[in-house]
């Protein structure tokens, strides 16, 4: 009974929210200076990072290196400085002036800074093969994955202004581009012009996606449905491209005072990276602004635990005065 | 003659001032996506962090890596892409509507866009053993070096905020700290009433630093003038901190339009890393806000990279719609 009660007045200097690679980068920097820091995680350690099959733009690997490989290093580096991760997830935070109180699955915890790096999911369509596939063969990110397209045929889903920009940026290495606009083609008038311009693209309206097919563990083509005509149809293909948006976890902070753009991105100050909400900070692909790069989210988790500190020791930065 | 006209009227995409960390991550990502890209770097391929003995900090190397190795690794990463790297300066960029002017040690360049990543020096004191002992005993960045003198003895060298509340942080992991204040103490006076209090620094007024002193490669002690009396005094220590502050590299700036703040690191539109000079970028060190941290760095890096394709490609970023 004692030790319970001492954990539940304990209070953190951080809890992070999310372990993937911004509150990694984060706690490498915040425990090698003694803030005390733990990491909330419901999924994956590693995020998306860690079901990413080959990471070919993290910088520091010349060569490239597997998701998992960065997700652990990651892990072990943050751990080696004194993180600790717990398995959970959080439900509410709330400000109570002295303190932050986080509800969370592991009971109630208190900190004094917050570091909110929960990430963003890509939508997903949900059709036979796209889950088998995923990161080999059906990708979600074009500035990620499109490189693997050299010279190769590939099958856009979406209807977008995402999905026709990407489209259009694929073309640099895809030599031809089926793209499948289930019901109307959404995208903004010159984009969609660009898109019927372009000799490397066929746009297919009115089409669905309803399975991706696989053989060997290549994708090799995707059966849809023409609506109009109700007749199957087949796009044989090396890859496929899912733009139908994001989703931005931030289920949790329905309720709290935090501002969240139009897509529920969360807001920050300029520079800091500190929401509308005093000590609680925000870094990588939950932060308005995404870009849904880890080395972004890196940089982001970096320049946070800087800002944490100042924030913790109630001074400006240092280098900056 | 032809080459040269040729190459005269040559417009790239994108010009790169600088080869640290920022530029060569942001090259990682434009020259993979095929935009093409040349880096300009007056002094060393990997900025301060080739100069950097070992990086502890950097994500994804738990065990840290000799900067040397990461600067190398991200050298090749970005040629290995299609980098052009140029040993040469650039002493001007002009606007010239339909691209920028660059005048460089290699003649004019054009270029769509352009990256400013010069970076930031920390400022030095300029006295013996100083260069010697670089980042093996001298160094300039608590958060990055304070870790590596757990329990050990420090001298920290200078008279402003930084000075301070970098003494203050030191006292996390040193012993001791001799504070060698030149003229007069200049922090702010909250900050002079914490160092002043805290048991483990001593401060020493009107105290220059006039050699750094060491044995088998590693600093010994320090030797002043107490300027009062005019008599040498000798410091014994494990290691220098030198807060006198940081020079931000922008004189080739001078006489154009791009915006500053106060030390002259250049400022940017909200999240974009857009100066007020349309594409014309900054990343890294010579950012406003820069942490000195190699990871922010590369994350800007990046993230510049899809706000420089975004501009060439006159579209919004792809993920926000």
């Amino acid at each position: 009974m004692v030790e319970e009660t001492t954990d539940k007045n304990k209070v953190w200097d951080v809890v992070m929210i999310g372990a993937g690679p911004a509150s990694l980068a984060a706690a490498v920097y915040t425990t090698r200076e003694d803030i005390e820091t733990v990491l909330f995680e419901k999924g994956a350690i590693g995020g998306l990072a860690a079901v990413t099959d080959w990471v070919d733009n993290y910088p520091g690997f010349p060569k490239g290196i597997s998701g998992l490989d960065l997700s652990a290093n990651l892990q072990a580096q943050a751990e080696r400085f004194g993180a600790k991760i717990e398995l959970g997830e959080v439900s509410k935070i709330e400000d109570k002036g002295d303190y932050k109180l986080l509800q969370t699955t592991e009971g109630e915890y208190k900190a004094k800074a917050i570091l909110i790096a929960t990430g963003s999911d890509y939508k997903k369509i949900g059709v036979p093969g796209e889950a088998e596939f995923y990161a080999r063969g059906v990708h979600y990110c074009a500035t990620c994955d499109g490189a693997f397209y050299r010279d190769k045929k590939l099958v856009v889903v979406g209807g977008g202004n995402s999905a026709a920009q990407e489209s259009l940026f694929l073309t640099k290495f895809a030599t031809h581009i089926d793209l499948l606009v289930r019901s109307t083609f959404k995208a903004s008038d010159i984009l969609q012009k660009e898109v019927k311009q372009n000799p490397k693209i066929t746009i297919h309206i009115g089409t669905t996606t309803d399975e991706i097919v696989g053989k060997d563990g290549k994708v090799t083509k995707v059966i849809g449905t023409d609506t109009a005509s109700g007749k199957k149809v087949e796009f044989p293909t090396d890859g496929v491209f899912v733009f139908v948006g994001l989703s931005p976890n931030t289920e949790f902070l329905a309720g709290s005072s935090i501002e969240l753009d139009n897509i529920g991105l969360i807001k920050t100050s300029m520079n800091d990276l500190q929401t509308n909400m005093p000590g609680v900070f925000v870094a990588g692909d939950v932060h308005s602004g995404a870009t849904m790069q880890i080395a972004s989210a890196v940089g982001e988790g970096a320049t946070a635990a800087l800002h944490i500190r100042e924030y913790l020791e109630g001074k400006p930065h240092p280098i900056q005065n």
